[in-house]
């Protein structure tokens, strides 16, 4: 048991270190003996949980992407409609990147996954499954119109959401990502909403920069 | 004269094999042997022209953004809506994804640049610009709503497309790229449209499907 908890420290310092590394430097500036420096562990103990820097990318991009479902599966959890669940979900996304360097750096490794080996396609197909669902159910709550199609809605949002958080990594790394997310939610809204929302644009500014609806949820029919 | 020939058909044959070899093994497992086995070029000539891969791989980032610039200025020459123009470079350079080697070589460094070194934000910053004009117009021309904020909605576009193209492509290896851009145009253009294209749906599933236009392109006032 000791064994296994020394075991499971040394696997989260070397991931830790790792995050920092490739953070910085991206896959190709990084080398596993500056992870061995920046976590503190020697070479041996890195090379008993990872056999190479590959090795390595990929599990903080696992790590990035479960940090990332757990907050998705708070979200789902409370009771809020669908569609603040949504914006919520961008919102706490836009903010562990700005927040915890091991996202930021599971998704540049995503990013930058095709320069060392296959794409990265998990993520991708878990949040568009995700996002399809909260869709359906928002239409079905009538805040999304009925006219939309939710698994292109759902695609086009993940991969819109994907652009939007990368070319803010590339022209300011990151600074306006909450911006440039609100703004996303600015032009996308008003050709998504339902008919009764287009009334209040105080809701709609509200559910905007903060994610939150002012009314109570309503209860699904 | 005839030895400057000689160089630019040997820079030219350089780029080609590059963009073939980094389209198919990424920046990471690219090698200049495999672009000299490629090229049909010994080492040394390759060297002459280029000294390392990363010198290579922003040649050929610089080819494929001169290839899809030229493409946007030929549309932006044409007496076209602006909004048309918008919706026809989107296409084009779908299909230059689809179509060119080259242009698929160059996004996919782009995108793995960081992987090893600095991000390349030109093409972002150009296509902004541009696409930032282009909506100023459209909103003089009546096609795009007045309280769309032309700033926000380029830097949106751009970072969105860039998002469908992108996860098009760790999906379906772009397969359905030009389906996908066709629905971020459903999904964008009823929120940004001016009122009055509102009336002619079939106008606008044109307009989605082609970047055609059914009407003569209005003047601007």
């Amino acid at each position: 048991m000791v064994l296994q908890d020394r075991a499971k420290a040394t696997r989260g310092a070397a991931l830790l270190g790792a995050a920092a590394v490739f953070e910085e430097h991206g896959y190709g500036g990084a080398t596993l003996s500056r992870v061995s420096e920046v976590s503190g562990l020697t070479k041996g103990a890195l090379y008993f949980h990872f056999q190479s820097k590959e090795d390595l990318a990929r599990a903080v991009i696992e790590v990035q992407h479960r940090i990332a479902a757990a907050e998705g599966e708070r979200i789902l959890a409370e009771n809020l409609p669908a569609l603040t669940k949504i914006i919520l979900m961008c919102r706490g996304f836009g903010l562990q990147l700005v927040d915890e360097p091991v996202v930021r750096a599971g998704i540049r490794l995503t990013f930058e996954a095709t320069a060392f080996g296959p794409p990265v396609r998990g993520p991708y197909e878990d949040w568009i499954a995700i996002m399809e669902q909260l869709t359906e159910r928002s239409k079905s709550e009538l805040q999304i119109r009925a006219s939309i199609d939710a698994g292109a809605f759902a695609r086009y949002l993940v991969a819109s959401f994907t652009g939007v958080q990368m070319v803010s990594g590339v022209l300011t790394s990151r600074a306006d990502v909450m911006q440039r997310i609100e703004e996303m939610w600015e032009i996308l809204l008003p050709g998504i909403l339902h008919e009764d929302f287009h009334e209040n644009p105080r809701t709609l500014s509200r559910l905007i920069s903060t994610g939150l609806p002012e009314r109570p949820a309503p209860t699904a029919p």
